[in-house]
Order: C-alpha cells, then sequence, then structure tokens
C-alpha cells in the first residue's frame, strides 16, 4: 500500500535497529479516513474468503479491524489483555509476551464470539516476533472456527513472527513490509513495493 | 438514539444494581456499521462547535472515537493507560481509577498532540463514575487546548460523575442515559426518551 509506506517513510522514526514508533497514525494518534484505506486495502485482500468474523487485539488494532469490518460487513471483536469485571467466565485464552510494553498478557474473548460456524480474519497492527498473532491463532484453533488468514497493517520483516506463521501455512498480508531499520532508515521489501 | 436503546433493551446483561454488561456491540465484539452509527450520532450533536480533534481513552473508546472522527473529518487521539517502550517522555498524564478492573492507570497523551489551537471532542464508552472523562479533562486543561465537550454512548445517569461534569460547566451529551437498572431492568431517562 503505497500512501502507507510514505507515510511510514515520511512519519515513522526508528528508535533502534529493531523498533519503529508510528504513534502518529497507528499507535496512538489515527487518521479515521486514511484508518479507512487500511480497512479498504484489507479488505481487497480477503474478498476472495468469505470471512464471517474479524478478531483483533486492543488496542491498536481495534481501528484497523473495525475499518475493515465495515468494507466486509462483518462483526469484529477485539480481544482483551486485562480481566475485567465483568468478563470473568467461559473465555478462550492465551499467553502472550508484549515486548514493547515488556509484559506477559493473558489475552481472552468471550467463547460464544467465536464457534466453528466462523471464518475467521486476525487483523493486528505491528507483526514482529508474531506473539500476539500466534496466541490469536491458537485460540482461533481451540474455538473450533477456521482461519481466513492474518492481515498487519506492518511486517517487520527482518524479525521471525511473519516466517514462523507462514511455514505453518497461515495466509499473512502486511500492507507494508520493512525489510531492515539499520542506520535509521527504513527500507521496504521488494515484494511489497510490486504489489 | 432510539436504535442503541433497542440495543441495551435486548442485548445488554444487568450484572448488579450498579453495573450492565454491553460486551456484544461495545466493550468487546463490534458490529462496525452500528458504531458508524454512533459516531455520526456524535457528530450531529457536536456539529455546531469546531472541533478539531478528538480524544478518547483505550480500548472501548476507540471505535466510537473513530467512526465520529471520520465524519467529522478530524484526527483521533487514544490515550494510553500503559506506558511503552516508544512512548517515554513529553507526556500529558492524568491518574484514573478504573471500577470494572479494579487498578488505578496513569492515562497518557503525547503532549505534541494537544496544543492551544485544538478545540477537543472527548468521547468514550461508558459514563458511571466520570474518573476517565475528569482525567482526559483535566489533560485537555492542562493543555491549553479549548474543550468542546464531552460524548458517551451509554450514562449511567443515577451514578454521580456525569452530574458533577456539567456542575463544572462541562458539556456531556449522552446517546442514551440509563435511570436505573433496579431488579434487573433498564430504565431511560425521559429526556433521552425525547430526543
Amino acid at each position: 500500500m503505497e500512501a502507507l509506506k510514505q507515510k511510514i517513510q515520511q512519519e515513522g522514526t526508528v528508535l533502534s535497529p529493531s523498533v519503529i514508533k508510528v504513534d502518529s497514525f497507528l499507535n496512538h494518534c489515527i487518521e479515521p479516513s486514511f484508518m479507512q484505506e487500511i480497512g479498504e486495502a484489507f479488505a481487497d485482500k480477503f474478498n476472495n474468503e468469505s470471512v464471517t468474523k474479524i478478531i483483533t487485539l486492543e488496542s491498536s488494532g481495534i481501528a484497523p479491524a473495525t475499518m475493515t469490518g465495515l468494507v466486509l460487513g462483518v462483526p469484529v471483536v477485539f480481544l482483551r489483555k486485562q480481566k475485567s469485571l465483568t468478563m470473568q467466565n467461559d473465555l478462550l485464552t492465551a499467553n502472550v509476551y508484549s515486548y514493547t510494553k515488556q509484559t506477559e498478557n493473558t489475552i481472552s474473548i468471550a467463547e460464544k464470539y467465536l464457534s466453528e460456524q466462523d471464518h475467521v480474519l486476525i487483523i493486528d497492527d505491528l507483526l514482529a516476533n508474531g506473539e500476539a498473532l500466534q496466541g490469536m491463532v491458537d485460540i482461533v484453533q481451540e474455538s473450533g472456527a477456521s482461519l481466513a488468514g492474518c492481515g498487519v497493517v506492518i511486517e517487520k520483516a527482518f524479525q521471525s513472527g511473519g516466517k514462523a506463521l507462514r511455514q505453518k501455512n497461515i495466509r499473512v498480508e502486511a500492507l507494508a513490509s520493512i525489510t531492515s531499520l539499520k542506520n535509521g532508515a527504513i527500507t521496504f521489501t521488494e515484494q511489497e513495493a510490486k504489489q
């Protein structure tokens, strides 16, 4: 997605060879019309699947997932990282380590929102080591639903998450795929450039 | 908003005289087209203000805030409850107690996203004791921005938050306002019923 790559180049801040800050359009501040374009791009990629439900993980996944759900006309469920008084029982859970928060969280979804009839698209903001996506994949498999695939706004392709998921024959689509952040420069994969 | 009140009646679960579970359309599962209607309803209410920015608090505020921002054509910033490796400095913060999570969180926004030129609309999912809204109001005031008001999807009008904010001459608009959850019955305010 060309407009996304331009935004990453113009507004992304490389904090280290493995960390890029994209808070101006993805993790903190959102331009809703741009998020709508992101939703349309995901919908285009997964249009050939009969997706019945989208799941994502709070918080940065919610806006892109909601916009994708708007285009595909399907519900979106955002998994929680913390337990709440109103969400105690009948949950499907997985343990996920967050590198940027440096905490391990139990992510959860009320089991009634996933059934064997569902064909699920997982949406998330960033793919690095793939912990969050793998946790959501595990939950989908535990529920008996089928998996359409995973859509991520940005993949850091030099980290291992995407490769590990694809080796398990899971379809992973990134709207922008970063090969390197070395020396403060953001390089995208050639494959992505051709799309 | 009549469709919202119907949803609350049909899908809300009264857990106690003060707690209603609305996870099927607001706090966990989202129907994006319905969330778009919610965004349009907020935009209608605040159309007479020249809103330049919307702020909300992760996570359940993000979808309604994003949809409102889409209609009003303004950016949305979601405040964080936890610190992150990529968000350490130059923050505006407030301390907020969450009754449903039973934790105190420091909510934060990067100060660069609020300026004296901003006229800010605060959007949130639920208003009960008003801790989250008050924290966001404090942050807006600290930033030097002006406040257009607060929009909440559901107000529990029998709790003190809305009254306390309105006594400070803060405009608070609820799309549905619940007077009572006693005996498992959901009662809405007359005022809201006439809208």
